[in-house]
């Protein structure tokens, strides 16, 4: 049986991934069958004897530009490879029907800035494709013939693709099905209320003089879910208080952040 | 002699690192003596005989939560070596110098947004301390007592903060003196203008049908230029328009931004 999900990344540096995929959640995901991974590395595809993958820019200028044919090629004979294994052959196909096409990621800082809504996307994809250039540019006919998404992950300068293509494969896969375990699933989703995460507290109940707050200690519910909204509340005011113009807030609510916002200020003058 | 630059990552997976830390980059700028890498794993640091590092939260509620005594026990371990290793005795410092502090970072999709000026105040630091929950969330202690920094990469959830400190690490360490040589600095720099890059072209002329513009190829450098500068415009413009605000533009810019308008605004009518 085929995986759920393949994921291929082309990248002149397949060895960065193996720590990776092997590790953790994607390593379990794979050892379920519910995605296969697999890091290429596109020299392969190189027409040139000594496997050269780049050239200077036209026009002149600092840097290397990645070639468009060892790109293609391998994207190629990725598709093609996946055809056989699926045991497809497009001549059987009806008229009407074509073989879903992958999306082909470039891993790019000008790119859209990735999000949990794009993962979110992707992890309904049947194949997902990620292009990782390292230092180089990329030569635009990749990008005119062949890339669905230009994405980055953030603003800063990274030396290549690989780790924002690592970020973004960790990211879908954890929403396939079955990856995850209930045990898993509560605390990382911080924005799943629209605010920051409460404080958590664990044994012991005293540690280098700091104290856990008794009212986690007191047994009382209620109070303690009144505590903790209280101060996700507080995180968020403090934090990211842009988020708080995106959820409603109970009345309740709404007198406590009243509260917060005084206090805040008194610490601040 | 000692390096420049030293990181430590506490993390339950310190194999994850192994293909990062080796390769590229970071692999060399390690080789050549300019950082010391290493990922500890922080169960090692545990009291329990089983090698316990979390527990249920005080307060009830799902998942798990990092105890406060291995983290605590860890960054002490490091920094007593890194004294050791030194050849520093705490008792031959005068009374006004006292070791600098490490900065110890907690990856927490709460923390600051990661940016490149992050990047460049981390470069400025002589010990690095990356804390990587794992699932879980951490006791509030470890917070108050020992972390400077709490950073995101960005609004997306991952597994762990392993992959954050990898992208931290990688954007940190390339800007040290001496890592970069110079092949490697010009093309990632997208940044550096203030406007996203314009297209590159390398070999061949056409390929697939999809040729080098004819002006990268006339050898007239001052339209090369002018070229290449109205295409970062019109990139910027449909890509990040927001950057154009934070620039000062040319007259020449100015007009070439106008004409772009209403190329753009023709195209989607």
């Amino acid at each position: 049986m085929s995986a759920r999900m393949r994921i291929d990344v082309l990248t002149l540096f397949p060895e960065m991934f193996d720590g990776v995929f092997g590790t953790s959640i994607l390593g379990k995901a794979r050892d379920k069958g519910i995605v296969e991974l697999s890091a290429v590395n596109f020299r392969q595809y190189s027409t040139s004897k000594h496997g050269q993958v780049d050239d200077t820019p036209y026009g002149g200028g600092g840097g290397m530009v990645l070639k468009p044919e060892p790109i293609f090629a391998a994207v190629e004979d990725l598709l093609r490879k996946r055809e056989i294994e699926g045991g497809i052959v497009a001549a059987e196909l009806p008229a009407n029907e074509s073989l879903s096409r992958p999306r082909i990621v470039l891993l790019c800082p000008q790119g859209e800035t990735f999000t949990q809504k794009k993962a979110e996307e992707f992890a309904k994809e049947d194949h997902l494709i990620f292009i990782c250039g390292h230092y180089e540019g990329y030569d635009e006919r990749i990008r005119d013939g062949l890339v669905t998404d230009e994405i980055s992950i953030g603003d800063y300068v990274l030396t290549g693709g690989e780790l924002p293509a690592m970020v973004m494969i960790d990211s879908t896969v954890r929403l396939l099905p079955g990856v995850l375990g209930n045990e898993n699933s509560a605390v990382t989703d911080s924005f799943s209320t629209g605010l920051l995460e409460y404080p958590h507290y664990t044994r012991p109940t005293e540690f280098r003089g700091m104290k856990v707050p008794d009212i986690l200690l007191s047994g009382h519910h209620a109070n303690i879910e009144a505590w903790r909204r209280r101060e996700s509340l507080r995180r968020t005011l403090q934090r990211r208080p842009e988020l708080l113009e995106r959820i409603t807030l109970t009345k309740q609510e709404l007198k406590w952040l009243e509260e917060l916002k005084r206090e805040e200020s008194a610490l601040h003058e």
